[in-house]
């Protein structure tokens, strides 16, 4: 079997999602956790092999970015107080639109729904019609899910009904709670199975609430993203890179999110492993010292343009062009997209499902300069997996506001500068007498006025000889003359420019890569489809070795110790199979779990110490001695070596152990 | 300076725990969650050293562990329903006893209160006497408070008073909540600022709770070990295992404690890493095949009867001794005490502060066969750090009872056995009609009866033609004739030996052992105290390597530049300080980082490539091409070789670089 083979038998046999969830739960890859008490929906364990190859994939994550980039890594609470959430707009705005139906009590994400039955009514209305509906590819969300509706009927729609519902369905991302409540009556959406009617959509936040501490008064949360801690520890770690910018902190760690109703496996969770990296830099250079070293690299590319032309048709360039054209921002959020790129095709996902899709303006948050996600192709449609945004500098801006703390980076200019500016001064013994418990917020609404504002503030109070405002939680209107405030246009000489710096945000839901790499490499061999087979890259494979005794016999008990103690001495993961059954059946066990190598040891080793090596993918055999064996086995696992430049000193060796 | 110099510099000037911090901190080590919030107490945040730190002792423990004894690595949810805890017991019993202040809302741990009142009242009486209280060494958990009780008042107590205080205070730990209650009324304590009376002690979990879905019905706990989602994943460990046992699994991850009043640093916190393996054994062998290879390792005990005699002198002997003389229970266990042993002196645990400590008879669950703590000594006391317990096969059976699944090892006997017992037959048709709901209460009575019951019931069916129980939660008592059940003595051959397996814990605290091992590490230079050295293992150490160029000049960068390539390829963690200030000083600095090497570039580099390398410790140096300094490096950190193997074919260097 040769790459191309594994492609053709890839293309020859459909892929079947239940056989690959049966082999993942079979050999426990991970299974559902609490299962004994029933299970809870969206939480899931991942068992030995899915955990050595979680923590695989990890490791390859810190090398790729902590170590090769110099990044400072931090490891930040999961518990979160309220108040940190609150300024990060996670309290306010992340939450879904849920519906409860009265009855039963049964509880549904409002905009699922509305969309899944507007589209079961038109399929409807199309076998009414007797339309063949054509297979429309549908979006990754949908296909996710598992349906609600469960039948579909045959009645027709009027015309203008049918185009209504399908323009509904192309806003439905952008809804709110009301909007949503207005269409389920105006559509009579209730229960889709018993038409019962729901409640209307209540926004339901998807933290996870606790209380900090025996008194219960300190609302916290689970924290829904590892961002937060980092933008946290700013000020710590630009003292700890003495000062200089960019630098980039990382966390790798668990986070949460209460689904409404969590479906697809991996996909969609409650308990997540996620790897954030928060890049700081100067919003006035965004350039990046080693685009150089990326820029030839193609990419496939799904612009905002082309989606609004409501094409899926990728952009095939590179990221130099891509840049250099402004399609993406700058180059160190093109620099990221690239290494995100060789990060997932070095652990085995499948280039040919990959593609980089650029947020939608109304997909994007108010700050955001640009944001492109990492998108893998699986059964369920195309996943989201890594998103890369360029988040301005919002989340130090909204931290530093609230605390009054400054979060700048303080650099020294070589030349020193000559800055006009307005500025203000305020006599603060009169606030105090004046605004009493309000003063303060008198104060910071004023020193926060913009430089156009003070200009025409100025020219106001030149003229009138006061200035009236109205400040935000301040009742009666503020009057202030020119003893409690000076505005005036000054020119000073500067020697250290201050500012928040901008922030470039990777940030990788390990799980749903996990799971993506899963489909990539899965496929049956076209001999016999029952006999599957997971291509891991040896890297990443959860097991790198299979050490499978011939037979019982005892004169071979100590051939497999010493390879064993080699191998452990080595720190190459292995598994010695001396169960009775036929080595066919065992190494089919094992290409189940993806182990690379096999290695069999027969009556020959016992005499002279040779040993067969087998390969998982080709089922190649060559023979030598456990030594040559295990320098193969390290240098095609650890340095990249290719099977044939790794075993070019190696006997072939024929015999077809396989249908044993 | 050799090993014996630091030890003499350690003895020398006395380990002041406010500098150590302020060097944790001022490197970011470690520092308080949200401080720019406030902070919230028990929640810290490791930066990029700790971060690092914290990783290569979890790589250590996972190799050491889990790679070397072929372990079953898991990682389950945090996230855990209520019904599992509520099993475990972690529901009901998982608390602490809390005291409210009717009028400032304080909050007090009870048992910590009574403890020091009494305490400071001790002191009191001692004072009043004119006795010089000696400084009696205190317990590992008092000194690791801060005291709430602010002045010691020269107040002379009545001998019997001052008598029954003692008693009390030798059973602190034993009491219960009313107990507690019943003290603090008797003794009248009170709030020991304001005197004021507090509520009666209630029970607080401390478990942080949250109700997982939209509907809030379904209540939910962060877990507060790793050890349940093992024990309820041990069917599908022990298939993963193809039946076989022992076998342990391990888990590494997160756990939450909602400590009342959490204080001492990173030794009492709400949320911490615990890594924990499950042994999993035949209750009838509890041999360990390995034991051979670790018994004549000497350890320090303190087993049950030396504490109960009041001493804490501890015992040194062999683990094979221990096991011999039945100390320590059995060969898995001590095979586990020596490798937790060994493991801890690796990552850098001065042997002589660690010591095991046995569970004495009132700390054990009542289900534990028997439990030794590895504690380190801080200047806080002797801290538990990792527990090692014979839990029995307590926690499998109560999971197996309250799920009806059965949580066996199927056992194909050898030679089939003859097994003659009391057997239970029960005429299921006629339950239902005369039982009703209870049907399955009844018959589940039954089928539990013992041997012994059996037995006795045996003969009074066939002396009386029927019987009588109290069944719990059914009403009125149950009578039952010879038509409903049948009891008889058979004797069966089985070829199948079912048994509930026995399960030996060691549970490790990975904060606690960070803080530990960052104070056995540290130690100031004698010449001058201000300047801080953490002498961490090579292996442990955040970074391995600091690349000292001797000034900025430029060209001293493409040599910097080239070694960094090496490093990085060779992925040796390394930093470069090119900063402007004297080597001595970055040295300095990066001694309280604890980097082992450094590597310095000057002008001799740039001619001939040859570096400078510096041992942390001794602030030896030592001269050769790069090449050969990496390879010291290397061989040094990762393969245990000493500084003098390591370096022997280097030049010596002399230059008092250090005090530049």
């Amino acid at each position: 079997m040769t790459v191309e083979d594994i492609q053709k038998a890839k293309a020859a046999i459909p892929f079947n999602r239940e056989q690959l969830e049966s082999v993942l739960r079979g050999r426990f890859f991970y299974g559902p956790s609490f299962d004994l008490y029933g299970g809870v929906a969206g939480l899931y364990d991942y068992g030995p092999p899915g955990c050595a190859f979680q923590a695989n994939i990890v490791d390859i994550w810190r090398k790729h970015f902590i170590l090769e980039e110099d990044m400072l890594e931090v490891d930040c609470t999961m518990l979160t107080p309220h108040d940190v959430l609150k300024t990060s707009g996670h309290v306010d705005k992340f939450s879904d639109w849920m519906c409860k139906d009265k009855k039963t009590g049964e509880i549904f994400r409002a905009d699922h729904l509305v969309e899944e039955v507007l589209e079961a009514r038109l399929k409807g209305d199309k076998e009414a019609r007797g339309v063949v509906s054509e297979e429309v590819e549908e979006s990754d969300d949908k296909k996710r899910r598992k349906k609600k509706v469960k039948q579909i009927k045959a009645v027709k729609l009027e015309d203008a009904v049918a185009k209504e519902y399908e323009e509904v369905l192309a806003k439905i991302d952008g809804y709110s709670g009301t909007e949503l409540g207005d269409l389920m009556e105006k559509y009579k959406i209730g229960n889709p199975v018993t038409g019962d009617e729901l409640e209307p959509p209540k926004a339901f936040n998807l933290m996870f609430e606790t209380a900090i501490g025996p008194s219960g008064a300190m609302r916290g949360f689970l924290r829904p993203e590892t961002a937060q801690g980092q933008f946290l520890n700013f000020n710590k770690l630009l003292e700890f890179n003495n000062g200089k910018t960019p630098f980039a902190s990382a966390s790798i760690g668990k986070s949460f999110r209460n689904e409404i109703s969590p479906r697809a496996g991996l996909l969609r969770v409650r308990e997540f492993l996620m790897a954030e990296i928060e890049h700081f830099l100067d919003p006035l250079d965004k350039s990046h010292p080693k685009f150089e070293e990326v820029k030839h690299i193609k990419l496939s590319f799904l612009p905002r343009e082309v989606q609004e032309a409501g094409s899926t048709e990728p952009v095939v360039k590179t990221i130099g062009e891509a840049v250099e054209s402004k399609m993406v921002d700058n180059e160190t959020l093109g620099y990221f997209i690239s290494r995100i790129y060789q990060f997932l095709t070095t652990i085995g996902v499948d280039e040919t499902k990959l593609r980089f899709r650029q947020h939608m303006g109304n997909e994007m948050a108010h700050y955001a300069t640009d944001c492109w996600d990492a998108e893998l192709k699986t059964s369920y449609g195309w996943i989201e997996c890594v998103g890369c945004a360029d988040r301005s500098a919002y989340d130090l801006t909204v931290h530093a506001n609230k605390t009054k703390e400054k979060l700048v980076v303080r650099q020294k200019l070589e030349t020193p500068v000559e800055v006009t500016q307005w500025e203000i001064d305020l006599t603060k013994k009169l606030f105090g007498p004046k605004f009493r418990k309000d003063a303060p917020k008198v104060e910071a609404f004023l020193l926060n006025l913009s430089q156009e504002e003070l200009e025409k503030n100025a020219a106001l109070l030149k003229s009138d000889g006061k200035l009236t405002f109205t400040v935000p939680e301040v009742e009666s209107e503020v009057e202030l003359d020119d003893k409690f405030i000076t505005i005036e246009k000054r020119t000073k000489v500067e020697h250290v420019r201050e500012y928040i710096p901008n922030v470039i945000e990777p940030s990788f839901g390990i799980g749903r890569i996990i799971y993506a790499v899963f489909e990539h490499s899965y496929w049956s061999r076209p001999e016999d489809t029952a006999r599957s087979v997971l291509s891991f890259p040896p890297l990443v494979a959860p097991t790198k070795v299979l050490l499978v005794p011939l037979s019982n016999h005892k004169d071979l008990a100590p051939v497999t110790a010493k390879i064993s103690k080699v191998l452990r001495k080595e720190k190459i993961p292995f598994k010695v199979d001396d169960s009775g059954v036929s080595i066919g059946k065992r190494y089919s066990r094992n290409d189940e779990l993806g182990t690379p190598f096999g290695v069999t040891i027969d009556f020959e080793s016992v005499k002279d110490g040779s040993v067969t090596l087998r390969e998982r993918d080709s089922t190649k055999q060559v023979r030598g001695s456990a030594e040559d064996i295990i320098k193969a086995i390290r240098e095609i696992t650890y340095n990249g070596v290719t099977w044939e430049e790794g075993t070019k000193n190696l006997e072939p060796f024929v015999t077809n152990i396989d249908s044993e």
